[in-house]
């Protein structure tokens, strides 16, 4: 046997989510499917981390080990062909035995987009603000969090989590055309976590509240004292590093 | 009353084109019901032409008349609420009572997307070509194109059409990414006439035909002498001239 590191774009919309589920469509058990049909084998794909239902990727991340003799183009072209059109497995590498697509991950970035004006072509792909986004504002509110390490106040299940820390390395906002992109990257991220960071940052810029109240919200460690999740739709995991 | 101008952007895929119908989804429909809710009257939609099942704008422009006292911001915010994600009315200009969104219109801009790579978030906006395709091959043809004022053989039903004549300023293709661009703009085009060439050209390409039988192609006037359709999914109508 050989493993397997691939990288794969999809379009979450129609999935209920990563992670493989009993009669309902996931993008790891469509992926484990048409490979299994490829491999004429059983076989166990294994991601970096669980995306929920409508959150996208550019860059997820998984492991999954086949026999040694695979041509890796032929088995992509086979693969990709299998695939829904929401789904691309955009590179394949051969990796050691030892490696993990979750545990060997080091960090992991995100982006959200929102759009600032209706468009037919990113609706899908982004939520929509009317009114301005104030960048500046956003920003120093952003900075803040890379000084805190526990985030339960950004997780719905936080005492059900082994812990709910996390390193932050970076949390930042830009303008680009109609679209605010805001990126953020850290060595791991608790459940639902980017999307509660997204809408309480943007209720705060709304409620124009000062640094130290947004500083409180963290520090409570508590859900309810957050703001409301901004939509999955927007979200993307845009890449994993090792 | 007030006649007024507006450029609308739609994503395609979910309407039956863009001329009204019975009982079927269709963006002039769509847009006309939107602006009678609205102004609370009838109203007449008229755009510069149609557009078929599945293909989308970037630009479509129309007109109708309203009350002149209609607000153009607040008119656009509320009719923009109640269209669906896929429609935008991007622009709305009060303009002369004689202007006649398609008798006026003086040049018609295309544009086809091809990917070179399956991508999930393009797969609605562009059809799909796994090989190489070759640019420079593809200008040469189309530069042929614009020696000619006769494109019956690239609609279907010509006889039926008042003139298959058209004047093309311009057919031109370019690499940008994991796409190809192919930008057509004419004074007017027959149905289906971008798909149409669209799909001879890439034959042509692929069987490596010299320019004189593509030259051939074209003075037969006859539908049956070109090339297959491409699919609508990749075919903007990108924006109209006055």
């Amino acid at each position: 046997m050989q493993r397997y590191k691939v990288v794969i774009q999809y379009d979450g919309t129609d999935f209920f989510g990563w992670q493989i589920q009993q009669d309902k469509p996931t993008v790891q058990g469509t992926i484990t499917q048409a490979m299994k049909t490829v491999l004429r084998s059983e076989v166990s794909v294994v991601g970096s981390g669980r995306t929920d239902t409508g959150v996208h990727a550019f860059g997820q991340v998984a492991h999954f080990d086949a026999p040694a003799s695979v041509d890796v183009n032929k088995f992509l072209y086979s693969v990709n062909s299998l695939l829904p059109d929401s789904i691309s497995i955009t590179n394949m590498y051969e990796v050691d035995d030892e490696f993990h697509a979750r545990f060997d991950a080091k960090k992991r970035g995100y982006l959200y987009f929102i759009s600032t004006n209706k468009n037919p072509f990113f609706h899908r792909y982004s939520s929509f603000q009317y009114n301005g986004l104030e960048i500046e504002y956003l920003n120093r509110l952003s900075k803040v969090l890379l000084e805190y390490r526990d985030f339960a106040s950004f997780t719905k299940n936080a005492k059900e989590q082994d812990s709910t820390e996390c390193i932050l390395y970076q949390a930042h906002w830009r303008k680009a055309k109609d679209l605010v992109v805001f990126s953020i990257e850290g060595n791991r991220f608790l459940h639902g976590m980017v999307r509660a960071i997204v809408g309480t940052l943007i209720q705060a810029m709304r409620d124009e509240i000062p640094l130290e109240e947004f500083k409180e919200i963290i520090e409570q460690k508590d859900r309810s004292a957050a703001g409301m999740s901004a939509s999955a739709k927007g979200l993307f995991l845009n890449r994993v590093k090792y």
